[in-house]
């Protein structure tokens, strides 16, 4: 029984020919099996940011398929490069927190894999994540792989904060390509949003979708993993607004 | 019969996830099907933009191809979301023009396609497109996803104009990515083509391919579409001589 | 028996749709056999640099996988069109060097490939580097698609030279995604390495990998093509360092 894929995320770019180079390693270890671009245009070495996009994809594929996620500051380091078993989904990558998503499951369970002497230390995704992925692809367990590690780096989306007059703060996490800015707060019953972003403090209505909002207006609304974004119609948002990761988002609810 | 490969068009880019969730869905309801990525580099929300780009390859795939194009600034409006069957293949996206170069053909048929009450108004690529593709592709027909629609939005290329010397006006459709602009005009048995850019209108020659032409020499000729483009040799046409999209170009015939 | 893939590198982007229009060609002519993108964001025209990123991946590849390489600034002239055969695998792309590091193995052959006289001057990679590609996927043999051609250009890396006083004067041949700076150089008891960026040399310590370096320290070190490159620990080395292509980067090596 082979993967139904071996999924791929990077911030290498393509250009350069380092993709290229594991897809090469992945073709010639585990035949047959489908190659899926995630993306390769994550930041460079941006962990937080790989791990919010693996969050949104992994637990959409089909059972057995292998997830390489490589942004690897650290790679050559004494960091772990470990595989993960999740949910039925196998994920490789470095210890460094970004496989984050998947170790959280209650059945996850990680090993540390073993890097050949002859690896470059500077290129585990061709010479330690690629093999690995390709072996489980084909069909190897996770313990063939390595031996359990206990404790592997995980990084927790930071949660909202209730303050005492009951508005709820929560944060920026990400900006997306269309400038929408993407929080971790979840708008029930909520009347009101409001975002600081270096001067005034800006309340936002809450709409639906985008089309709801007037032309160039700014508005809140559920995105579609759940949580509330900030957005422009027709707009770039964070652009407009000046508005970066980290920046404060409050919920004010008023009862009815 | 399973289709031969479903194609994506997005202005996603890929970073953020959101091609990355698609996959995973079409994975899952259509495995087996190849996913190949035609653009997700549209720019955002131009639906123009993309509208072209899909006419140039959506006929030269195998017949039962499903095409996904999402360049969906109304998501989650009233705007409906349509599959297309046209010439042998397939296609879904919004009811926005952007799959207008399918909807001209003599056997085009449309129907809208039901929105589930739990897609996100804000991703139809995710929980609406992805599965209708998965379901064509998987052998259903277009009236087992929905109603006929009889008047989906179709967009045309603006038509050039014959003026009363004899001379013909057309435009410039769009800049590709190496500065070539994309014009509207056939050119046959003509002689000169001038371009209005801001000032003085200037005079190009004809050649048959950009090596024809002097080192930064300004040109025109006819594209792989079949209409004219004007190019600098070595260099960012575009740029170099202020052209934008809707920019007036001339043909002058002259009588032989 | 078909190819395990075909493989494609261009410098056209996605977004015009130009790679879209060749994997349409390629998946009628050739069906079944997988398409994987290398890359299409190489520098327009930039005929060394796609040189370089194909001689990373080609090898890696499993026998019978047909290489496509599309950067072609000289389209539609006298330059040949060629199809390579070497070391199991198949290359097809213009005769402008970008195909070298398959034409120095000792077994490399090459044919001019015939240009239809419908083929577009302007596209060769649709409308001849596609079809021959197909051709050669299907088990096509190299001379069934041409003549040979006995002297493809080749263009060779710049060779490093050897100084009276020992040193070893290398380039840098391009600069990645991250910054780092790839040169010539292969590294071996070297002590130290000193870069040539306008105004004063600078003097790099080298190590193992990146995390070896001090925070924003500037150090060399063996990269995973086995050169040397020079790097930025969590920075942009070319740009801290004012270090571009073809600056001068020097070897001294001193007796232990």
């Amino acid at each position: 029984m082979t993967a139904p894929a071996i999924t791929l995320l990077t911030d290498f770019g393509t250009a350069d020919g380092y993709v290229a180079e594991m897809k090469g390693v992945l073709l010639c270890a585990a035949p047959h099996v489908p190659l899926l671009d995630m993306s390769h245009d994550v930041p460079a070495h941006d962990v937080e940011f790989a791990r919010l996009t693996l969050a949104r994809y992994w637990r959409r594929y089909p059972a057995g398929t292998v997830h390489i996620v490589v942004v690897d500051p650290g790679v050559g380091s004494e960091r772990e490069a470990i595989a993960v078993g999740s949910g039925g989904h196998y994920l490789v990558g470095p210890d460094n927190g970004v496989l984050s998503p998947a170790l959280f499951a209650m059945d996850a369970h990680a090993v540390a894999l073993p890097v050949n002497p002859n690896a470059s230390p500077t290129f585990h995704g061709r010479d330690v994540f690629a093999p690995a992925a390709a072996a489980l692809a084909r069909g190897a367990g996770l313990y063939d792989l390595g031996q359990p590690l206990l404790e592997p780096v995980r990084r927790r989306t930071p949660q909202p904060a209730r303050r005492s007059d009951g508005a709820i703060d929560g944060e920026v996490l990400t900006i997306d390509r269309f400038g929408n800015a993407l929080t971790n707060l979840l708008a029930r019953d909520v009347d009101t949003v409001t975002v600081q972003s270096g001067g005034m403090p800006k309340l936002l209505r809450i709409v639906r979708t985008y089309a709801d909002a007037a032309p160039h207006e700014a508005v809140a609304l559920v995105g579609s993993s759940g949580f509330l974004e900030i957005a422009v119609r027709d707009g770039h948002a964070a652009n407009l607004l000046g508005i970066r990761r980290g920046h404060r988002v409050t919920l004010t609810q008023i009862h009815r």
